[in-house]
């Protein structure tokens, strides 16, 4: 009989010391005290940032088995494959990690219709700050501008009556 | 007597409903239980991620303020304008922020010789993870590749014997 092992224990490194996570080619990632690291998800071709997320342990393993974005769901505390539900399936062309190696850079592009938020955006950056020209000018504008030109899905009719994840 | 009132005060707006949050122009954000958001910061030019850290209330102020970005220090627990020890100063060209607005999107141009990285890269991100092209590779595999040429600033030139903020 074979002993299960996680894939995850079998992927990473334990840390040793400073030089060895910024200076060498071991992969051991740091997870914070909820067993979660920073993911930022970028568009390939664009560049643009799509998402920000977190991953456990067992996403990071499966997203760099199968080249397929998998993070970590806070709001539904779930290993959560992006696209399972909407299609949208995230393929990772490059996958970097940062020097002290708790967070994560990826590289993807998306399947589809090539949206990744829940609003139905392409990025889930759809809005800036409008910034002032002159620090003279009242902090108490600030105001959002939408930066894409619509939704480029309906979520109605992908997500139907799923809840939304946004919390106030 | 004129009352001293913090700018994060006058310049953000309190969350009412995930439709404003969501749909709406108010800079609304939301801060952790630590009182703290994640920023991504990438390239203006090439779209490359440079860093990812946090803000609080006042660095997020600042950085719109000033157009400089500023973050909140973990490992220092102050507020830190980016540059003031190395003169990599980070001037933001474009502040975004996403759908449940708790991340921010930088797009800056860095000063001096545009590195971001206390090891001494442009960017944090500086190593690949070598994915596998055939998910029967063994994840025991996983390494890492240098994706620079080499760094771009001496760090013992810059910070000297400042303590390393890596933890293991």
């Amino acid at each position: 009989m074979t002993a299960i092992v996680s894939p995850a224990a079998a992927m990473f490194q334990p840390r040793l010391s400073v030089e060895q996570v910024e200076e060498g080619v071991d992969l051991a990632p740091r997870f914070d005290a909820t067993g979660l690291l920073t993911v930022v998800t970028t568009d390939a071709d664009s560049g643009d940032v799509l998402m920000v997320g977190v991953m456990n342990a067992d996403a990071l393993a499966r997203t760099i088995e199968t080249r397929e974005a998998h993070y970590w769901s806070r709001s539904r505390q779930c290993l959560w494959r992006k696209g399972a539900t909407s299609g949208l399936i995230q393929h990772v062309v490059e996958l970097r990690i940062d020097d002290d190696q708790d967070a994560v850079w990826l590289r993807v592009r998306t399947a589809g219709v090539g949206a990744n938020c829940h609003v139905g955006y392409r990025s889930c950056f759809y809005r800036c700050v409008d910034l002032p020209v002159d620090e003279a000018v009242s902090a108490s504008s600030a105001r959002l501008v939408f930066c894409e030109a619509g939704k480029t899905f309906d979520p109605v009719a992908v997500y139907g009556d799923a809840p939304n994840p946004t919390q106030l």
